[in-house]
């Protein structure tokens, strides 16, 4: 973020994205690359999403914080590069960065929003909340500060089974994770791998601001829309598909 | 290459690639990154090709040198990390950069092969076939006095409409240009865009070496195989068949 110009850019692209957490549900179909967040683009929807784990594929490492941050941060700034509409990046835990380093990043990538997990990468367990929340609390700040209100979707990661949290507490570990986030300032919480429409309906309830679904089975769109999901994303489900795709092609020659 | 270990190693890779030009025919689905070339590699093929024009996509940038060379490097060496089979890369015109220092990012990258093509990317038109010559062979000797038997697959334009060779001289230009890289000591010439089958003849015959072909409607596998093609590459074919099929999926979310 060199310029004022720059900087009154990305406010634009930030309060746009932000605003659309507020309307009908917004779809993001995750891309990985310039390319295929200029298909997002072109199809009409109105931001690009970022995958981590499609991404860090794509580069040759591990999910959870497996490749150099700088190299996500480049993966991110190719992809705000290629298209007009908002970018949002999955950056994971946040890699360690701190928070004015983060947003700062962030934003010379020319992204506006962000995922940040409170997956403890170290241990692959979840972070204590209150610490969490606290942090995002600095991240909200120092983006803040920057003049441009990055849209910070914050994941609470009970749901994964990494998180160890028995399967009975999932819902009320992921409420009190959610409210405490949005107190810190999050715009959107995403309580990633939630499958059953019910606990969805809790929990948008109960966090009571933006939520961030998953599709699945028993969640079409319209079901998400029904229970009043703010937004639904797809991870790295359209990349591994085309993976899947390539490998039978090949296959077959 | 840093270390004797490494130099042994992409020598290995190199001889193994140039070994591969000999037998039965060399199918190479192009791959675009990390992750496609586990794929490739998963389904058993003995070597990577990359494609430039699905990688400069994949970065943001046209194709034809569109990309900062670093990126296109960069791309390569995440290929080559993340397979144990040789890969070669798609080059493109070498990027301006003198012999030694163009083999030097290659063997750095962890690529043992490229592709070389005789577009000139300045003006889109062709370059003379004498001078292309006299680089190719430059390649070579820089290549050699590494110790590792760098396999060259010089690319020959004449088909490709940004060539401007009438199409009744194509064939004995792709022949007069094929003979000379391969005395300038290329290991492949890919006389790209061929679909005649009786014109490909011509050029196996007439160029007296390995011939990398494409497919095409009259240019199935066997037909290759017929002929007498050593090698075979799709380009960007499968990147953008899973471009085309993304976009389809999310037209109907």
């Amino acid at each position: 973020m060199n310029t004022t110009t720059d900087q009154e850019r990305l406010a634009g692209l930030a309060g746009a994205l932000r605003r659309l957490h507020g309307g009908d549900l917004l779809v993001l179909p995750n891309a990985w690359d310039a390319a295929s967040a200029g298909v997002v683009e072109g199809a009409g929807f109105p931001a690009v999403a970022t995958a981590s784990a499609a991404i860090t594929a794509m580069l040759g490492y591990p999910d959870g914080e497996g490749a150099p941050w700088q190299e996500m941060f480049a993966a991110g700034a190719r992809i705000a590069r290629a298209v007009a509409v908002p970018v949002t990046m999955d950056a994971e835990g946040g890699y360690g960065l701190a928070p004015a380093d983060l947003v700062g990043r962030l934003l010379d990538a020319g992204v506006v929003g962000c995922n940040l997990e409170d997956t403890d990468h170290r241990d692959g367990g979840l972070k204590d909340p209150r610490r969490q929340a606290d942090w995002l609390a600095e991240v909200r700040a120092a983006a803040d500060a920057t003049g441009v209100p990055l849209v910070i979707n914050a994941r609470v990661d009970v749901f994964l089974p990494a998180g160890r949290v028995p399967e009975e507490d999932r819902a009320d570990e992921a409420v009190r994770r959610g409210r405490l986030y949005r107190e810190a300032g999050a715009d959107c919480v995403y309580p990633i791998g939630v499958g059953d429409p019910e606990v969805l309906a809790t929990l948008v309830a109960g966090i009571g601001g933006p939520i961030n679904g998953n599709t699945g089975p028993r969640l079409p769109l319209a079901a998400l829309r029904e229970i009043g999901v703010a937004r639904v994303s797809y991870g790295p489900r359209f990349y591994r598909a085309g993976l899947a795709d390539f490998g039978r092609a090949i296959r077959d020659l």
